[in-house]
């Protein structure tokens, strides 16, 4: 017997507070400080189709088109998260079968925009949809953040706060949303996609090694906290200016901590350095050098710019001269996952793999 | 009345354990933690040439055979140091005449190599033999530190290093010989010179910028303070392995709170990077991946690669793919500074101005 095909779409969020460093690590992925991020519109996208079925012997995972091993001892932390999350969920709901997972991502893999949180968002909510769990926010973004941590925020639109939760089961570590998409709909986040480093550290090492070694991370604990609340201040007021340069001084502690970190992480590169000069002279150049734009960067070297559509000529402008920038894509913030019509199914029920294999 | 003409030469020194952040912005130089430094053979010089005469109207000072400006208020922060010392000492000699001043470095000034220490070293190592003061190394050490803090560790040879002290007045903030020349002479730093960064954030304002705006600058301090004591022990036991790490861990850590300051300050660049992946590279693939080179930074995107002769030649292997590396100084230990032969003077005795003017 097969169950529904349900095929669910999410999308990427950019943290303007960032989460870097976990209190656990074995699979909970709560963190050491509350975030705050802006979800994406669908611009970036991760689109998620799942089937139950007797048909199948095993889980079965396709991320574009290729097929992910998601069994024995040798898989990734990634795969062995998404693992345990198909069997919590299939165990929550009573279903047996097993079930195929194809998901795929709307911009290249190798374009350095992480697709780890709206891949785990469009999962969770296509599961919660064909298991029928009919699971709260709150539920969806617990599990979410059990595969990504920052998947837990791309569950819910607008602006999103994660608070960080004291317990040790993670039950009080999720996102809510803060802010709706209409309470500052002008807020748009533009994406310098740079040439990327061969170097990579992934950031799930990163996390535990910052942590373990850098002497100047315990600082960065309650300066992230105090931040989240400058943020939401910021963004109740519309205070562009100081918007700016709380994220802005949030990316640049937190690339701080894995800069001092041993062996030392540095996704920055010189692309990334002009873009931050950039944008601070054209801070500068204001009206009583009031921001009207910040950077701030992931685990690598491509530069999310939160600005508004005022400014976005400007910003344009002042990039227009770096070396290295190889597109800018521009996103709204978006209104969360939803689930997609049937015709967008991206599963060949005939063999159960995907319509589009690589 | 002329004095005699006394020419003096310094040499750089690099930090192992950096000075960033000063206690005092007065013109004492004072800093908030200790550092320890190698001072560097006559690879790289400056020669400084001092005479005393009645003939001059005002006191001169030619650097690389340009004049500079020493008078008025619209000078540099450290024009106003000069000639603060140039007063100073004047007047502890009971002295009357105005000094002309010659300098020049052996290595070019777009190079990228700091020549503050070791100009402020040999001015003020020729104008207390030019006064016939007679300082010792201590009081020679505070009067260097107040032109460049670093200089006050140029006056010496060897290791050297500088007590951070606690007196108000900097009168216990001097550096002393930790080891001479001849401890572990077979040190060598390796100097690799990369394509400069078109931005630059002078290290005079870089530091109190950190002081002030760094949240994670003060548990640097503890850092530092802990990082002179291991070096010491290291040097002592001719442990490069440990030596390497302090050396590598302090260079990341100065460095994370500069890009932690607002605006951040980031002297790295790709070039640097890739220098300090290739060294990672080259430590990880020793025995028991015992550290056989370490790389430090100063103010600027410059390596120097510490290790001893016997890895010399590894070092330069690893780093022969690095792209934009323009030239690689080699520098053992130097003995400090000395005074040199009449013969060597910089200065036209009849025009009173350098003999090599630009």
């Amino acid at each position: 017997m097969n169950s529904k095909v349900i095929t669910a779409l999410a999308t990427p969020n950019i943290a303007m507070i960032k989460y870097w460093g976990k209190r656990d690590y074995t699979g909970l992925n709560t963190p050491n400080n509350s975030s705050i991020s802006m979800t994406l519109d669908e611009t970036l996208n991760t689109k998620t189709t799942v089937m139950f079925s007797d048909k199948l012997d095993s889980d079965k995972l396709y991320i574009n088109g290729v097929e992910e091993n998601i069994h024995g001892d040798n898989v990734s932390e990634k795969s062995k998260y998404i693992k345990n999350t198909l069997i919590e969920m299939r165990k929550l709901s009573g279903v047996k079968e097993n079930v195929v997972v194809v998901s795929e991502n709307n911009f290249p893999s190798g374009a350095g925009i992480a697709s780890s949180a709206s891949g785990a968002a469009a999962l969770i909510y296509a599961l919660n949809e064909a298991l029928e769990l009919k699971m709260d926010g709150k539920q969806l973004s617990i599990m979410a953040r059990k595969i990504s941590g920052s998947a837990c925020r791309s569950v819910f639109g607008g602006i999103v706060k994660w608070n960080v939760g004291s317990h040790d089961d993670g039950s009080d570590s999720f996102a809510e949303m803060a802010f709706d998409v209409q309470h500052w709909k002008e807020l748009i986040d533009m994406i310098a996609v740079v040439d990327p480093d061969t170097k990579k550290v992934s950031s799930s090492i990163g996390h535990e090694a910052t942590v373990r070694t850098s002497v100047l991370y315990k600082n960065r604990v309650p300066f992230a906290e105090e931040g989240v609340t400058k943020i939401e201040d910021a963004i109740k007021n519309k205070d562009l200016d100081s918007l700016s340069k709380v994220i802005m001084r949030d990316s640049n502690n937190m690339h701080a901590t894995m800069l001092d970190t041993w062996p030392p992480i540095m996704y920055l590169n010189d692309s990334s350095k002009e873009i931050v000069y950039k944008i601070h002279q054209l801070n500068d150049s204001q009206q009583d050098k009031k921001c009207i734009a910040g950077y701030t960067f992931d685990a690598g070297p491509n530069a999310h710019i939160i600005t508004t559509d005022e400014h976005k000529e400007e910003v344009l402008t002042a990039l227009k001269d770096v070396q290295g920038i190889k597109k800018i894509f521009e996103s709204h913030q978006g209104v969360g996952p939803r689930i997609l019509p049937e015709n967008e199914s991206l599963l060949d029920e005939n063999t159960l793999t995907p319509k589009k294999m690589k």
